[in-house]
């Protein structure tokens, strides 16, 4: 197969939303629109592959150009700062291709009503499952010349094959901020006090490690980080507190929201029903509650928890620069390995040696990426396991660099609504 | 008793940290700096009146002078701009004067003991609460010269008296943003959902009003807002949401930690334990909680609830720099009517007449402002009482402009530490 195709493009966005998914969009469309050799359109699935399969999407390619036929610039830079997916997003797990060639041969005739050629997916590991599942059923049946390349997202930063995942910076950025805010709120009372701040993060512990960053500029920072990468129990969070109540009546601990006792239960699995979402992960949200409880059992003492909840991964206001700008160029970098005819692959960043930061851009075989899930390596982690190391603060503080300039009214982040 | 007195000065922080209560502090130092005449020393309390009665406070004016002799207005400018209480706070309830003499006797002789003429504190009602106390005794007893000047400061923008309080523009800024990003992020998926955002505020709605903030730019805004000020019932929210699902899936409604049902019962008081703090306030913090079962149990759909928490009070990274201006200016207010001999009052701000936005300082005597609790009015709430109206719109839109100069270091705010 010739894969030098000229064709339309589609893009979509999928999975929980980020403050940088729609740069990547941006540079999506940035891209395609520059080649227009290759691409005939550029189309925006409404709600992902689920609004697509629905016959719900956009052109992209008119949208964003100006009545004067020039690329709207302006849009194009307030959709890169707005955030949350423009496009919607969905949650659909497709079938395996093997048990259900129904459900891509249907996909299949979507794509080509179209002529669409290339298919760009922007998400996170569930999303990456969707990319393969679609390059295995091509490779198996190649009925149709069509181009598949995901391109990362996620506040969660647990994708194999990649530096780190657009969205996570800006995440790292609120969390590090919002902590440093919250524990000096924290320290104006002499009364003993615990506040436990969890942050997301189901499979991997980067967004609570990334509290440690609060601590760069002499601030105190939270007392302790527990990360979902090792097992969780009481006995260990009380003796830890013993001591942090010997320094300072308020002490501030930062919880991954996937902590696991050592028997495997999660330990907000107590608040939740044990109800769990479409790819089978337990719906949590009560581990800082859980602790909470414990804390007040055990101490007496006014504990408070505080779940960082959605603002966490949308707080677009306090968006990384750096993070933005990966973002976009992630995405230009998916449309160009396509125009390439690559398939079946993810765009990566690749951090360069050296002491000063600067990232690469490539791409990896999605087939390797797909459902892995990258978790805060041992070298990173405390030799106590309660806490990051110096490596892991080196690590991340590049990522959070720089503030993008964000068009305000009325006081207000101006948004872009698709 | 000639008002007229030179002396020391001290100020102190007390209830609850905002963004710009240290903006205040540094109009309080930069005045009393300024008028050397009246002033002959700054003192500031640590942890308000309780901290000073154990001996701890710090002299600000050399904190604050360079070793060459000027006002460090570099350190001053990052004190404005840090978050919290940079003095600590306490959250000390005064008896009263006729029932303990002695607990005011101990008092003025440690401020007699520096030579104290003049006392700031900064603070919310229950810190208006000691002004007025102290106030009262020392008309009662004129057995030492010291004039009293209340500043007002809450996030909850309760306080008789002033057009607003210093920290509410703040609050009310993050909460706009903040909510406007939710709402993005919610609308991203087309599973029927509701989200519950829980506001601070437990005598006044003002910050679950600021919310309404969110739609100015022609973005969507929360669906409902439920004021404190209204009884609240389950009835009339699930009218309001099977009205709102008819219009979209995504459901966003944002509600006063306050709300009490028609019986006077706080909604968020089935979560909790009962416990009051030392002012008598009930502990609240299950409001949405308990609103989010409710739905759950009359919807089945997916109910999230997301509690502002600390951040709303302490985001100095979004702070307002129109409150953070007039935040200092109350301060320097409250400097120059002590030095004119005032005592007894707070000091506050008048909004002008006139269609743009621009304000004036005073003082208020502090026995009518004491301990009275100013609620959002009528006029500003909906005729169906699920809402805000645009002349509520009006009065909060000036308090959140302008974004103050941060100085950043690691991608971070730099905090001052006194």
């Amino acid at each position: 197969m010739d894969k030098k195709l000229r064709g339309a493009a589609v893009v979509g966005q999928s999975g929980g939303p980020t403050a940088a998914i729609n740069a990547t969009l941006a540079g999506v469309i940035r891209a395609c629109l520059a080649d227009g050799e290759t691409f005939s359109r550029i189309y925006g699935m409404r709600n992902g592959i689920d609004g697509f399969l629905e016959g719900r999407f956009l052109d992209l390619g008119e949208r964003f150009t100006t009545p004067g036929g020039e690329v709207d610039e302006d849009a194009l830079c307030l959709l890169s700062v707005t955030p949350s997916a423009a496009l919607g997003s969905c949650r659909k797990k497709l079938p395996d291709p093997e048990a259900d060639p129904g459900f891509f041969e249907r996909l299949i005739a979507s794509f080509a009503s179209l002529d669409i050629r290339y298919f760009f997916y922007i998400g996170g590991n569930d999303s990456m499952d969707t990319v393969a599942k679609i390059t295995r059923y091509l490779e198996q049946n190649p009925v149709y010349d069509m181009l598949v390349v995901g391109v990362p997202k996620t506040v969660d930063n647990d994708l194999w094959g990649t530096d780190h995942t657009p969205g996570f910076g800006s995440a790292a950025k609120y969390i590090a901020t919002t902590v440093s805010e919250i524990v000096r709120d924290c320290a104006v009372y002499t009364v003993r006090a615990v506040t436990i701040v969890e942050t997301m993060g189901r499979d991997a512990g980067w967004m609570a490690a990334s509290a440690a960053l609060s601590r760069v500029n002499g601030n105190e920072g939270p007392d302790y980080i527990y990360l979902m990468e090792v097992p969780f129990t009481m006995e260990r969070l009380f003796r830890d507190l013993e001591r942090a109540f010997e320094r300072h009546p308020n002490v501030v601990i930062v919880v991954s929201e996937g902590l696991r006792f050592p028997d495997g239960r999660y330990v907000g699995e107590g608040e939740q029903t044990g109800a769990v979402d479409i790819f089978g992960h337990k719906y949590l949200a009560g581990t800082a509650r859980v602790i909470e409880k414990a804390i007040k059992v055990r101490f007496g003492c006014k504990v408070r928890s505080i779940e960082l909840n959605l603002p966490q991964r949308c707080a677009a206001h306090l968006a990384s620069a750096t993070d933005l700008s990966e973002a976009e160029e992630v995405g230009r970098c998916a449309v160009r390995a396509a125009a390439r005819g690559e398939t079946g692959v993810m765009a990566v960043i690749r951090r360069d040696e050296g002491n000063s930061y600067s990232v690469s851009y490539g791409t990896e075989a999605i087939a390797d990426i797909a459902n892995g899930t990258r978790t805060v390596p041992t070298e990173y982690i405390s030799p106590e396991s309660n806490d990051v190391t110096d490596a892991c603060v080196r690590y991340l503080l590049p990522l959070i660099q720089g503030d993008p300039e964000i068009p305000k009214l009325n006081g207000l982040p101006v948004q872009l609504i698709l």
